[in-house]
């Protein structure tokens, strides 16, 4: 397997386009984007488990219900959600753009991102669609205005593609994120549309889908706050002419691998320009006592306000480690526990069965300047592992929040 | 009931003192705390449910185990904890005292708070006891100097004392309190220290305390990270003459209501005073199915980084508020939601039954710019009912914690 160029766009017949509709004020700013594939596709999508959730999320799950899909439609600047009219409008959007790409509405995957509570008009989408929909085009150019067009305080875009193969066919899987703050995904994540060649049933499809989530945006974590609005969603049209993979054989492990790769590195991209961060911090637990307890560890760790700040300062302090290992409800023994912070500087530890060890405060700091910071966890109980992503508290952080409305 | 001065000191038979002991390296700040009762008292304590507990916490336990205590002690600047030897320094800090003080070891409730994980030396408990014994005194000087010695990023003091009457006898509770960061309390609590002249068995004590607490510290949040070292402990030294309390008669209910006014008055001023807070935050829910739905739904809203970033900001982002009642998990039907935000400046209606309304943005961030914001949450939906306390998240926040160490 191997990373390509090319985005969403890097597998066969994939088209995708991004343009300002005039959702936001900013013009400079690209607010809707596009993703279509030439033949319908296989498709599937993980939600928020929220329970408030975005109109657009209503209407994905309906239309998803035949586990068949042919174009992604996405807008920025304003979430669509806690409107009163909102299931209309995100029900009538997708029927603008079936029109325009003669398709049927209940194969379009629609997302919102931006702001909760705020009336979302529909004459962006009735004005927009026909530009956005007669500029789609396959090249790496049109997958980036896709990638643009949503993103709301992300600092950088969030795309890749790999390539593989599949019974000597080569195959691709491509994808787009986004996510900054409110994220801390559950069962779901932030917005992210992955499309691929591959061609595979769609219950496989969704089976590859939740696995590959459970494992990396399930494992991200930014502020605690799980988003309304979250959703992962695959389109596999299939054209790679790979043999159609319809059980769990080697040709399924590989698509696997290549999807959790996607998603694992684009969940470490979203924990690494989390709103404010500075820096990325990958908490990786070895030897718990069962899987699951490494990801409760794993997750309440990388939640730590207080570590997220003693990282965002450089500041060794281990303790704060262990205390949200300690009220993370996971099955430990304390008293086995072992930490160490690494970064490309070198690696220290600094706790050993429970206990503080001397260590060098000076290294210690050094390791802790960078900006990937791994903090490794032995719980010298098991065989369970996991890690998760995160990013520092920051001023920065408090900042953005302190007035994202305006 | 009234609001008296005295603090600590002013239940009948309790003295206090606070001195400078060496543990921290600012002479001029207090770092070891004592309250003796002069007669034996009835005693109760409640604990972190942190897997990693402080050394102290182990050999409060089991001091408490028959129900009696007669001194508190507490030392500030080093948490004893995830310390090799700290079950022994606790344990010897108890004898020396025992020994100063002509009592029992297994009467002391012994507590530090301070720093995890950084060797703790008995030479200040050995040095410093005869001091703090003989210092000892029943005023509101001396109750003050023990508040002094507990605080450690706490900027004000937080104590309070209140006069009653059971049975026509005059009662009183005194109480101090500290925290400022690590706080979310789960069972239990950052450290509070409680007198009360009532005589009361220790059984009831014990289910008063844990009433109160449930309440009060419990619905309380500064940051979601549970402390290691969260107690709150009471001495019940029978000395105001009423009757002993021995059923939950009318009598028991007075004191329950007098001992809830004293930990939620603490709560809400711990909450006031949050590391870097600017403003004390609370959530107060309405109609909820259970009042186990309402307490899940106020402290999900009070620990949102993103609800505690905008009210830093005076900004009235609502939506953030059903988004954190949505990932709640408690039983609640979003369509039914009616939110407001309150200060003395006025009250504004911003969310009905879950979708918005329109408001004055300028009415709102009047408003908001005070420093006690009430969130109102109406579900709508029963008659369960819950307050929460937090605070705004601020560079402060940041900042106190990007170097707590140094």
């Amino acid at each position: 397997m191997k990373v390509i160029n090319g985005g969403v766009c890097a597998p066969k017949g994939f088209m995708a386009n991004g343009i300002h509709a005039g959702i936001r004020k900013n013009k400079d700013k690209i607010d809707m984007s596009l993703i279509v594939s030439k033949t319908k596709a296989n498709a599937a999508a993980v939600y928020t488990t929220n329970l408030v959730m975005g109109a657009p999320i209503y209407v994905t799950k309906a239309n998803l219900n035949n586990g068949y899909a042919q174009a992604m439609l996405c807008n920025s600047g304003n979430a669509n959600t806690c409107n009163a009219n909102g299931i209309e409008i995100a029900t009538e959007s997708c029927e603008i753009l079936a029109k325009e790409l003669k398709i049927n509405p209940s194969d379009v995957i629609v997302a919102s991102t931006g702001v909760i509570g705020q009336p979302l008009s529909i004459l962006p989408f009735k004005n927009g669609m026909k530009e956005l929909v007669e500029g789609l085009a396959s090249d790496e150019e049109h997958a980036n205005l896709a990638c643009q067009g949503i993103m709301t305080t992300d600092t950088v875009k969030k795309e890749i593609a790999v390539e593989f193969e599949i019974d000597g066919k080569v195959c691709h899987i491509g994808a787009i994120t986004k996510g900054s703050g409110m994220i801390h995904p559950a069962l779901a994540t932030m917005l992210c549309f992955i499309t691929t060649d591959v061609a595979i049933t769609s219950t496989l499809l969704n089976e590859a889908l939740l696995d590959c989530v459970d494992d990396s945006f399930n494992m991200l974590s930014v502020d605690g706050d799980t988003s309304t609005n979250d959703m992962v969603s695959i389109m596999a049209n299939g054209l790679a002419g790979n043999e159609k993979i319809v059980e769990k054989n080697l040709e399924y492990g590989a698509f696997v691998d290549a999807l959790k790769y996607v998603c694992v590195t684009l969940a470490k991209k979203m924990a690494k320009d989390g709103e404010g961060a500075t820096k990325l911090l990958i908490v990786d637990v070895n030897h718990a006592k069962t899987k699951e307890d490494a990801k409760i560890v794993a997750k309440s760790v990388v939640c730590s306000s207080l570590l997220k700040a003693a990282m965002f300062g450089s500041d060794a302090n281990w303790g704060r480690v262990l205390c949200a290992i300690g009220y993370s409800k996971a099955n430990v023994d304390i008293f086995k526990v072992d930490v160490a912070f690494e970064s490309e500087k070198g690696n220290i530890l600094v706790c050993k069965n429970g206990s503080g060890v001397e260590f060098s405060e000076e290294i210690a700091k050094e390791i802790l300047l960078e900006d990937e910071i791994t903090i490794q966890i032995n719980l010298n109980d098991g065989e369970g592992e996991a890690q998760a992503f995160g990013c520092d508290l920051t001023y920065d952080y408090v900042k953005i929040n302190g007035d994202y409305r305006s």
